[in-house]
């Protein structure tokens, strides 16, 4: 006699990737206290939150101050000048969609793991590597998980050629986390078919977007009849460098339709019974970040960034190491030199040039002998990480 | 051939109870272009954020604007100032908490909507009257639910005498949403030994405490034994007017296990795997509130609130209506007047007085024949309203 846990639980695996990176890292500083260790590990961002977001946080700290302008619970899926600045934002890409299609939240990793409650007992097909939120968050409600698998053979961008004519839940995200890669057009409008073809259901991860140059597509939704298969969920935190200051959406289009029910409305009352809404000061930063100077400013951000990643993809190149990503995406993904595994390379640029970066492994068995950096580092340590690995490589 | 979907959401009431408070309110005034409806509905706060608060607010805010001391990703479980600050306010009721059981998070309402996930399938103790989402929350998970009567034979505080003697998860409220009930420290001692007899667990919504006066227990933990049964789930909603700012925060005591497992690490694990962490302007305002100085202008708010409460209370007792609540707790919790059921009173007093109240029904079947008012609104308003209340009771 006593209360039921959730057994699922027991399958998820022990330790989340980036709590035992940090365990290793602990260890080696405490071993070395002289150290000085890089990380390249973590996707966090670390330049300064913008000018016209900066301004927009003080000024609705403001309104707050004041009896008139205070404001108590927000709209459960946000105020309407926070959906509108998303929908002007998808505009730009030439998707059209209506605010009431867009429900804000506090986080992208939110939604991904809270999505999972609309859906019965479903497959659930996810890319092996994959973001773990994604793995994680559907061993921990039990469903049977299928893999596909993203290997340098497909540049790790696998298609649906070969899976069964099934329903499922799809995970895709693209610029991909963790390996960089990006869908071309063509190859979202394959996927977009198969899943309306075998009325499978895609949840599009599209954080990265930002990060894209050249003409891939930044939503699913600018392929047609994608609104009528998958949902979108993206987040400001690459975008406008709001990490530490938690803003995402997600996108449930009107045409989303399963057996006659609307998955928006589904995903409403998911949202009304379980969430309060978004603080209003961050929203009112989420909509300066959208505006036209905002986003001026983020593109800033962005090229910042994407340097760090060009002087990390110089090194690669120098060695003759193979890697995707760099381009289009703050992600580097690279093949692990000289034979060793990922924990073991981890441990080898640990140890030999303080440089910390995410074994490919942590994303599923694909990712074994693969391993991740990130182009999020100030440049001056970027700079000197890629000296050590110059060094070391 | 398609997805399945969550079928218990057909399960869930169609609308939830605001949504339509509110559309009846859209139609009165549609019709009443000249209305002058004031609202003691939904329990939101007016009072703007207090100045320690504000200049919490703006000093975090400049440094996210700077390299040196912009912050990213926030520790999942909260930083440790807030949760300290978390660990002295319980102090102050004698609780002794260390700071790795508390669980930072951006609301009540996520917290009690997601707690559920941790759990398999047990039978779960609601009371009735229920704050909405405890119910909801549980149906829509398609868990066993069975209900424990708050009448005004017990004046709204259920007791465990005549329950079976078997493990259930119990939710409990107190002060109490909606009817504003408070238990003794002797009547939480029966519920922890019930608890701790049947290996049940309590999930204990204290979101409310700020508005004790006397006696009352602010905590479930200043009950001996409560933290081997029992989860606490508290707010900075209604104790610092953070309504549209966002801060709450899970008590996981370490004693609390389970068949072996510690449930703190089980939640640690739900937030680690689908929650990002609060946002870092938010906690510092958060620890601003809860510092000495914060927590003065809170009690401020609160008397301030009180101060309506009295006036409302003023009213009912003069037109001899009978009710609880209004003391130790923002809301009165009243029996309708004249044989009115709980929607025919909510539509008489808008018709009428163009007061807008809760119906007690919409918090469960015990609540027909009942209706709340809140302390929330500005002094002007209240005192408005009495004096039509005064006109039509």
């Amino acid at each position: 006699m006593s209360i039921k846990l959730n057994d699922n639980y027991n399958n998820a695996k022990k330790s989340y990737l980036f709590s035992e990176i940090g365990r290793r890292v602990r260890t080696y500083r405490e071993a070395h206290p002289d150290s000085n260790v890089i990380s390249l590990g973590i996707g966090d961002v670390t330049l300064p939150l913008t000018p016209t977001v900066i301004a927009a946080l003080h000024s609705a700290t403001d309104e707050m101050s004041k009896k008139e302008t205070f404001r108590g619970y927000a709209p459960e899926y946000g105020y309407d000048f926070a959906r509108d600045a998303i929908v002007s934002h998808y505009a730009e890409y030439g998707v059209t969609l209506s605010p009431d299609e867009i429900f804000v939240s506090d986080g992208a990793k939110s939604d991904l793991g809270n999505i999972v409650e609309i859906f019965g007992d479903n497959e659930v097909l996810i890319p092996d590597p994959v973001y773990p939120v994604n793995y994680d968050s559907n061993v921990m409600s039990g469903r049977r998980i299928s893999f596909i698998n993203a290997t340098k053979e497909n540049n790790f961008l696998p298609m649906p050629d070969e899976l069964p004519r099934r329903s499922m839940i799809i995970y895709m995200c693209s610029p991909n986390n963790p390996t960089g890669a990006v869908y071309s057009k063509e190859q979202l409008k394959k996927w977009v078919s198969f899943a309306r073809e075998t009325e499978s259901v895609i949840i599009f991860d599209s954080a990265y977007e930002a990060y894209i140059s050249g003409n891939y597509p930044h939503s699913i939704y600018e392929v047609d009849g994608a609104k009528s298969c998958a949902i979108e969920i993206c987040s400001l935190s690459k975008t406008a460098g709001f990490t530490g200051v938690r803003f995402a959406w997600t996108v449930m289009p009107s045409e989303l339709i399963i057996n006659g029910v609307q998955l928006a409305q589904m995903w409403a009352r998911r949202q009304a019974t379980k969430f309060n809404g978004v603080s209003y000061i961050i929203q009112r930063a989420a909509a300066a970040a959208l505006s036209p100077e905002g986003m001026a400013e983020c593109r800033e951000l962005v090229s910042y960034y994407m340097k760090n990643a060009s002087i990390l993809s110089s090194v690669l190149k120098e060695k003759g190491i193979w890697y995707t990503g760099g381009v289009s995406s703050p992600y580097l993904w690279l093949k692990c030199p000289d034979g060793y595994d990922s924990w073991s390379f981890f441990d080898y640029l640990l140890n030999n040039a303080e440089v910390v970066g995410t074994p490919g492994s942590g994303f599923g068995a694909q990712g074994e002998g693969y391993f991740r950096l990130t182009s999020f580092g100030s440049r001056e340590a970027t700079e000197e990480a890629a000296s050590r690995l110059r060094r070391v490589l």
